[in-house]
């Protein structure tokens, strides 16, 4: 099943837009994990069996990993292949924001797709569509493209005005227009600009799915969010929360998150219904 | 001492600015080495072995190393042990090309940085100086963030039209004016665009240093680009080679390098004098 309709069946079957971020941070573990072999597969793995019912995605942030080492990626790894065996339907994100020339991309995917296992990706559009064909030729894939990000600092080049619209949305219709002939392609748009996220949403249609970080800790407004970019069916978003789920607690660290995350899902659905 | 001074002892000492981009690619490799327990290593250190008189950096692209998951990371983390440990003086430039927020930034510094034991790092620029931080505070490594790629795509978004320049110009500018407070900015400019890179130097004056990727295999001419990139005292560069020099044969192999890694040196030294 190509991403986008194990996307959609996750959606259905856990009747969930909330994603949930796999970003470990190594201090912030409860220190019963911080003692085991494997520290961060051992987190995830319990956070993972207490929200599987309750997400359409997990998203790994690839960094959080890398800045154990090799002992971080293997890591990573093995909580892709948990997912894979135990929760099948429920996709996964990795969340590695590369973007390199058209040979070195290919070596990415192969990280990304092969190795990791991953069913999506988010990747950078700086070096154009020609640039990042290896992701997009994986048609099976998920290619989600940094449109618009959830940093403040974000309006510095994609807010400039280019033949007079701004650039992120100069990118957004290159991507609509151009790198998406294999139906394969998403969008990142942060929850911290909903203002962006509606002109985006006018301008893709129903058909486009974002991916939505920002929530949470960076500030972003659910509601805010759900007005601006739900599709008119009521979908067509993979909400994220990392840290807010994941350090719901450090006592019952995943009990917390479930409840965490049970909250989110619900918050969503309850405005989903009422918009 | 601090990157950039690191690399103008490398500059002087090996009276080079040629850089050697270790990419290793499994398929590309000798057979003898295909087989042994740490086949990028092995053929990495043969490599510096037969260059480290010859170049001002080593530059490995960590998409090579991530395609082989952890066991490449490792290889990666020994290639730069092995550099620092015998040839000191030679700076590392890990090419990783990364870009998201800036806690998340934070992680991939510490990979860069703590674990491989890089001395600069490639960046993206889309996410905006306030994203980067987390890269620019690391004062005493060189941050080098992609402004013009070397791919033939790289016009797609890079030569849009904002404020009556182009984009990469308005992308050189903040770096000029905003991001380098610290002074450890680089720029990335591909060979195969001389013109764009004559327009940068212009702007940029003579303190700022090119990274130069896209000879060779990407078709850059060596004359045009010290004509359009060198500063006003036959410097500024680090002119990369990657495929060329490590593959240019598959017997002998570090001979072979070496004598590429002489010819390139030496080509470059030739034209350094008659500008």
């Amino acid at each position: 099943m190509d991403f986008i309709h194990q996307l959609c069946s996750a959606w259905d079957k856990n009747n969930s837009l909330l994603c949930v971020g796999l970003d470990p941070d190594f201090e912030r573990l409860p220190t019963s994990i911080q003692g085991s072999d494997a520290p961060y597969f051992s987190f995830n793995k319990e956070i993972i069996d207490a929200t599987a019912d309750l997400v359409c995605a997990y998203k790994p942030n690839s960094a959080f990993y890398e800045a154990r080492g090799a002992t971080g990626i293997q890591e990573l790894q093995l909580t892709c292949a948990y997912i894979q065996e135990n929760y099948p339907f429920i996709p996964i994100i990795l969340d590695f924001k590369r973007g390199d020339i058209g040979n070195t991309n290919q070596q990415y995917a192969r990280f990304a797709f092969d190795y990791i296992g991953a069913d999506a990706v988010t990747i950078q559009p700086w070096c154009g569509a020609e640039s990042v064909q290896a992701f997009l030729d994986y048609k099976d894939k998920g290619i989600i493209v940094l449109v618009r990000t959830s940093n403040p600092g974000a309006k510095e080049f994609q807010d400039l005005e280019v033949n007079g619209e701004k650039l992120y949305i100069s990118v957004a219709k290159n991507i609509r227009d151009d790198w998406n002939k294999n139906g394969n392609c998403l969008l990142v748009v942060g929850a911290t600009y909903p203002n962006e996220m509606r002109k985006i949403r006018r301008l893709m249609g129903d058909g486009m799915i974002f991916l939505v970080p920002g929530l949470g800790v960076q500030g972003g407004d659910l509601k805010e969010v759900l007005k601006a970019g739900l599709n008119s069916s009521g979908s067509g978003l993979i909400i994220n929360s990392s840290r807010e789920v994941i350090f719901a607690s450090k006592t019952n660290f995943a009990e917390a998150a479930r409840a965490k995350a049970e909250e989110l899902k619900n918050a969503i659905n309850e405005r989903r219904g009422s918009l």
